[in-house]
């Protein structure tokens, strides 16, 4: 069964788009492409399928679409504290529109470019709608940022702000009250949060060796910090964490809403792409000269399992026990 | 938006079917895999997409269907002479069915123990089924097999026998004249061809460094070879080929068909994952030496472009003068 050679034809219109490395010995053309890696470096891979109706709008743009299925890996990488190199692109199409391959191009170009990360294998199939990129990139073994490191007593990081896309999501879901709190700005920063993540990928690089274990935040900061807490417990027993919603950093479009509505985006909603890190207090000097302007202290690791805040009165509640925070959240 | 959790289960799930390698620093469970790349080798990579409906028939059994995905990327490896070490998956999958998932990842563990490739990073996603499988392989640079090193005179080979894998679409397309002319056995032995294909991964390996260039057939013999003749060409001018029709290998089913009939799957029909190659004459003693048993010399290289035959008067007659053969290939 084939694929029409159309799709060959893209392949090659592919190539020639983003930057050319010295360490790609054989890039798109051949049975396979052929990588030096650099002596004393391991390889970081990650691989993400986005979907249409499932990780994107049906009619999010192309240049954006571009944009973010590559953000998406190198926010892995970032993750990591890895340094980007190399990707791949595996591209289901329902047609060939010329158009839309040049605006998805143009994105994905723009985003590769600005990270020197070059394309070096795809596959272009006839199907609906599926976009799957495989990210690599270069990281010192000893200062990779994992996930297994944090420990109790450890201060939570985060970039950036948090909720935005969360927020974005459900004024394209047509949240009514959502809208009329807002302005036409305000909705159009938070569509380009949700579209157009900026994955951090120079603030990852110049972490690493630092933080105890870190994350990128693509399923919603409970989620995450709770992949963190799980990865970094012993005997099978998770850590926890106490959170001061206070201090979650929200944009200003965000503190237009209620807080309780913005701080529910912010703990619950995914799709920001920024980091979440642990650092041991011991860090804190560092941290607060070097990179105070690019991330917030949120809260403290904890020994006992569970995410929690601080009320009023000085009490521990509960904000989820659950490990996929996410998918039994309500609000505290 | 998110992906079931059961999704992420399901990636554990995985993890723990394939080999187990020390370079796999960090397997699957965080951000990114870290692998670590021999010293002296390059990596080669090459990812492939299976839609259902495009490249395989929605009734395929789950368990042919997570060999052939692997089968199909460790193809390319061999064409590379590359030695197989990881690989990452992308999994889009209608719903979650445990039965077909159990069946889909014995077929595809099965493979990789046999070639001790690790599954080392991947994603599921819910949607229509397509999977998408990137290999990663290790090659010296010198002995690496390309596309682009064939010469005038060099002799043409191939593995195993061609075309089966195009008469047992044919079969599931319904062709009733090629049933009637062959027996249950031989309809079982196509079917297995197409569904689980042999990649000649340990051949290319011990091939590397002997071929002028080397090939995988997955899209039919002229449009693959039509690849290296034209990779191979110089200012724009693809070389050409002169193919000795009565050399074509055949399967014993095959052979049941009326020859022109056969003759036309060998040359034409694709998913047969054997190698194409070429080595110039001085290495004809070699070859007939240690390889003889496992590849077939089918013709030469020609400085016209253009595959030609040649017919019983002994004139050169055109099989094809399309780069991409398959699809303009009328019968002879």
């Amino acid at each position: 069964m084939k694929t029409p050679s159309e799709f060959e034809l893209i392949k090659q219109y592919f190539s020639a788009l983003t930057p050319s490395r010295d360490d790609v010995l054989l890039g798109i053309g051949d049975d396979c492409a052929l990588l030096q890696t650099p002596t004393g470096k391991a390889v970081a891979v990650s691989i993400d399928t986005l979907v249409s109706g499932q990780h994107f709008e049906p009619n999010t743009s192309a240049y954006d679409l571009g944009h973010k299925s590559l953000a998406v890996g190198l926010s892995d990488l970032a993750a990591m504290g890895a340094e980007p190199a190399w990707f791949t692109l595996a591209l289901t199409l329902p047609g060939v529109d010329v158009e839309w391959l040049q605006d998805f191009s143009r994105g994905l170009a723009a985003l590769a470019g600005e990270h020197g990360i070059q394309l070096v294998g795809g596959d272009t199939t006839s199907g609906p709608l599926t976009i799957s990129i495989q990210v690599h990139g270069f990281t010192d073994v000893e200062h990779t940022l994992k996930r297994s490191g944090a420990q109790s007593g450890d201060m939570i990081y985060v970039t950036g702000t948090l909720g935005d896309a969360g927020a974005a999501l459900a004024l394209a879901k047509g949240d009514a009250k959502l809208a009329a709190a807002l302005n036409l700005a305000d909705r159009d920063y938070l569509q380009q949060r949700l579209n157009k993540p900026t994955p951090r990928v120079d603030f990852g690089e110049q972490l690493a060796g630092l933080p105890t274990a870190a994350i990128d935040i693509s399923d919603g900061l409970l989620a995450d910090l709770g992949h963190i807490l799980e990865a970094s417990g012993k005997d099978n027993k998770s850590l926890g964490a106490r959170i001061d919603l206070a201090r979650l950093p929200l944009s200003a479009a965000l503190q237009k809403l209620p807080i309780e509505k913005a701080q529910q985006f912010a703990l619950s909603a995914g799709d920001d792409y920024e980091l979440c890190f642990t650092a041991s207090p011991a860090e804190f000097g560092c941290l607060q000269a070097d990179f105070a302007d690019r991330c917030t202290r949120i809260g403290i690791v904890d020994s006992q399992a569970g995410i929690y805040r601080i009320d009023d009165k000085g009490k521990l509640v509960t904000i989820t026990t659950e490990k996929a925070g996410y998918e039994h959240f309500t609000s505290s």
